[in-house]
Order: C-alpha cells, then sequence, then structure tokens
C-alpha cells in the first residue's frame, strides 16, 4: 500500500518540496530558489535530488510514495501533464513538463494549477474538509480561487475555472490587467487595495497609519492591517470598503453556485477576523436568506502549507 | 425496455403535460388551468386523469413509460420528492408531492425545479446538446438559471443553484424583489426593462416607439423589440445597455465557471439576434480570452416546449 506522497508547490521565486502521509501529515519539506533553476530540465534535476534527499531523510522508501503532485502557477493540462502558459517563469510554454518529470523522478507525476491544487489541499486536509461544493479563494497580489463541486475539483471547458478575480464589481470601475473594467482583483488585489487607501489617506488626516508612512514606513497590506486593528479610521474605512466588494461578490456566488463553504487565504485575509466578520454581513445583506443560511466563510487553514500539502492530495484524489 | 416519458410543465397559470419518445419526440400534449386545480389533490387527480388520456390517446402502454418528471415553479427537494416553496400558488409548502402523486399516477414520479429541468431538455434534446458545463438562462418576469456540470444537473448546498438572477451588477442599482440592491433580475427583468425603457423614453423624443406609444400602444418586452428592429434609436440604446449588464454578468460566468455553452431563453430573448449579438461583444471585450474563445452564447431550442421537454427528461437522467 501507498502511504505517502511527495507535493511540489512550484513558485515563481521559490519552490517548496514536502514528504507527505496518506492523512497529512508533512514528514519532512525543503526548498530551492525557482530562478536558479529555472528551465525545465534545470528544475527536474534539482527537485529530483530535492525529492532523494527528503525520501532518505524520512525513511521512506520509494515504493510506498504514491506519486509527485505539483502545483504550477500557470495554466496547466492536467490530464496531458502539459503546461500551457506560465507567466512568470520563462521556458515552460507548451513543456511536456509532466513526461519530463516522471523520466527524472521515476514516480507517477500529476500537474496542477496551484490554486486548484490548494483547493484540494483545503478539502483533503484542511478547513474544508467533508464539504461537497467549495469555492477556495486566495486573496494577495492577485485574487484567485478554486472549485470543488459535488467532491471533485472542477476544471471548465477551457481548465480555467475559478478566476474569481475577474468578475466584475463596479462596471465602470479601474481598469485590472485582464484588461476588463472593476474586476474584484482590480479592486482588492494588493495593488487595488493600495491604490484605494492612499485616495482615502488623501481625503483623510491624522491616525496612526498617517503618523506611519510619515516616520517613513512604507504602505502594504500589512501595515493597513495593523493600523486597522489599532482603530485607524481610515484603514478601517478601506478594509471595509474590500469587505464589501468581495463581499457583493460572494453574495452572487451563494446565489448562482451555491457553495457550502468559502475559503479565504492569501495574504490579504491575514486582515483578521473583523474583516471576515464584515464580509459575512455584507453576504448576509446581500444573499438570498437559504443559500446565504447555509454558507460558510472560512479562513484557510493550512497556511502556507497549503501548496505543498494541495499538491502531495493530488496524488490521492480521483478526478 | 422503457421508451416514453411523460412530462408535466407546472406553471403558475397553466399546467401543460406531454408524451414524449426517448429521441425527444412529443407524441402528444394537453394542458389544464393550474389555478382550477391548484390544491395538491386535485392537481394530482387532474394531472392524473389528462395522463391517461395522453397514453391512450399515443396508444404508448403504461409499462413503456419509464416514469413522470414534473418541473415546479419553487424551491423542492428532488431527492425526497418534496415542494419546500412554491411562491405563485398557494397550499404546496412542505407537500409530499412526489409520493402523492406516485399514488395517484401509479408510475415513478421525480420532482425538480423548473430551470432546472429546461436546462437538462436543453442538454438531452436541445441546444446544449453533447456539452459538458451548460448555464441555461431564462430571461423574463423572473431571471432564472440552472447548471450543467461535468454532464449533469448541479444543485448545490441548498438545491439553489442557479440563481443567476441574483448576482449584481451595479452595487448601488435599483432594489430587487430579494432585497439586494442591483441584481441582474432588478436590471434586466420585464419589470427593470421596463422601468429602464420609461427612463430613456422621457429623455429622448422621436422615434416609432414614441409613436405607438401616443396611439395607446402598451410598452411591453415585445414592443421594445419591435421597436428596435424597426432602428428606434430609445429602444435600441435600452436593448444595448441590457446586452451590457447581461454581457457583464456572462462575462464573469465565462471566467469563473467556465462553461462551454450559456442558453439563452425565456420572452427577452426573443428580441433577436442583434440582441444576441451585442452580448456576445461584451463577452469578448470584457471576459479572458482563453475561456471567451471556446464559450459559445446559444439562444435556447426548445422554445415553449422546453418545460414539457425538460421534465420529461427528468426521466432518464442520472443526477
Amino acid at each position: 500500500m501507498k502511504t505517502h506522497a511527495i507535493g511540489i508547490d512550484f513558485g515563481g521565486t521559490n519552490t517548496k518540496l514536502g514528504v507527505v502521509s496518506h492523512s497529512g501529515r508533512v514528514m519532512a519539506e525543503s526548498s530551492f530558489s525557482t530562478t536558479q533553476f529555472s528551465t525545465p530540465p534545470a528544475f527536474a534535476q534539482k527537485a529530483g535530488s530535492e525529492i532523494e534527499a527528503l525520501l532518505k531523510r524520512t525513511g521512506v522508501s520509494r515504493n510506498k510514495v504514491s506519486g509527485v503532485g505539483i502545483g504550477v502557477p500557470g495554466l496547466v493540462d492536467h490530464a496531458r501533464g502539459i503546461v500551457h502558459v506560465l507567466v512568470n517563469v520563462p521556458g515552460w510554454n507548451g513543456a511536456r513538463a509532466g513526461a519530463l518529470f516522471e523520466r527524472h523522478w521515476k514516480l507517477p507525476v500529476t500537474l496542477e494549477n496551484d490554486v486548484n491544487a490548494m483547493a484540494l489541499g483545503e478539502h483533503a486536509y484542511g478547513i474544508a474538509k467533508g464539504y461537497q461544493n467549495v469555492v477556495c479563494t486566495t486573496l494577495g497580489t492577485g485574487v484567485g480561487g478554486g472549485l470543488i463541486l459535488g467532491g471533485k475539483l472542477y476544471h471548465g471547458a477551457t481548465l480555467t475555472a475559478g478566476e474569481i478575480g475577474h468578475i466584475v464589481v463596479e462596471p465602470q470601475g479601474p481598469l485590472c490587467n485582464c484588461g476588463n473594467r472593476g474586476c474584484l482583483e482590480a479592486l482588492v488585489g494588493t495593488q487595488g487595495l493600495l491604490d484605494r487607501a492612499r485616495v482615502a489617506l488623501r481625503k483623510k488626516s491624522g491616525g496612526v497609519l498617517h503618523g506611519w508612512l510619515k516616520q517613513g514606513e512604507v504602505l502594504t497590506p500589512h501595515l493597513l492591517a495593523k493600523a486597522a486593528l489599532q482603530g485607524d479610521r481610515t484603514a478601517l474605512q478601506v478594509w471595509n470598503e474590500t469587505a464589501e466588494y468581495l463581499g457583493i461578490v460572494f453574495a452572487g456566488i451563494a446565489n448562482f453556485l451555491n457553495p457550502d463553504v468559502i475559503v479565504v487565504g492569501g495574504g490579504i485575509s491575514a486582515a483578521g477576523d473583523f474583516f471576515l466578520g464584515r464580509i459575512r454581513k455584507v453576504i448576509k445583506a446581500r444573499a438570498m436568506a437559504v443559500p446565504a443560511k447555509k454558507l460558510k466563510l472560512l479562513r484557510s487553514r493550512l497556511g502556507n502549507r497549503a501548496g505543498v500539502l494541495g499538491a502531495a492530495s493530488l496524488n490521492w484524489k480521483n478526478f
């Protein structure tokens, strides 16, 4: 019987690896700089030697390993093991990465989009365990999502389902990187969040946030969250606005897709419980009573291990 | 082998019945006034005698009939055959209709929400045949939807999935019947459409539409469509605005749910090809290239038989 799996979280800057037990325990982890091993062959070789070392370290024998799952920050064809588009690491577009990795690693390999892998991880080991219909979101520089429907990962017609960041909230809102206007990502992604904060700061004087900025601190989502926790009015207003935008989209999803759970992860979700509470209020005010009553809005439980655990869970899941 | 099925389209005003072959041919149809037989027992008895008559008329013997499917204009528990909420016909909330009907009709009975049944009908016999992921919409007084995902009807956590009419388009827009603001239904449902038309008419004088209204014609979606086809500027503007609202929502769905097809049905969809063409343009401008290129926006093919055919298809589908 296979007792363990390898999970690889392929990041634009760093790549993390882990040996994970069937029950979701991370036995050992390592990482390397993606930029230093960025071509497909270099990556395959480096990850291969890391896998070797991890297995040696944990004492897990190769024939107990079900396979290697890898979450890729781009568009992949999971069925054929092909990377279609990888925006942040050159040289991968069109790469038959699955076959290449299998040759190097001598283990079955499953590729998946990284946010989809995270959604699977939350469903297999995290806060979404046991739910049939789950929308997993990551709020950070980008705003991404993965869908578990009927207990299985849902890919959609072009394998691109889950792009919650590109649902429109304000039809005449700011231009988004995708070319559309007023997308959720353009409003609550790091850039949009900070742009709105700058506008709010210009309108209001006083408060701890203004003070910190005068002392030379740099405006970041983290600083904005810290200021809100200290009751800074400008910061609170920006977070309330952010919760309103997210709540509008989540209410629409509650009505349209009727999930059991929406999981919120990523840097911006760390703004604290007051933030999640505000989003819940907006959902309650805007969604229909029946789906809203059932819907749970929960914070990701896997944190920065979501990538490795999600990738590992690819080896156990049928989809 | 079962060769036929009965489909019942339970409407607020009229109920339609049909004997349908496995391939989707309607062998015979009838209808009765729902208002005259509105209680569950009266409905069961009346529909029972109509089924009897239809079978006699078509010569289809009862043991060739796989069952009776019924599309109900409300919230139903398809698995337990219970009507939860039926807004337009009193006396049905909580009714164990499935068991009641089976007692009366001596055939297996499947209940389903009417829009879900229509989506199944388009998937089994209509324009969405052969596609895995389909969003079916009905544009009329209300704006409803049904989802086929992975080739199966998708119900969601509270069996209420598909409420596309209650996705927000304009966060500060008009109040919707659901209590929310700026929902798609509040903007493009019959009431919202006509409200916007009246505002536009007040702003612009001249044109055929103004003329017809002065002659005593009543403003309806049909009249608005007729005026647009004759090049009336006010009417065209209202339809363009309507296409913009629908396109914004469909673009978000393309990005988030990534369906193969969106089917547009219901009275308002009859506005003509120019209208669907406008919606396609908005989707192309606002959705991401990969999902938008694959997405087909198609008009319902089953027309006013969609209800009966959808209900009949409940007898063949696994979900």
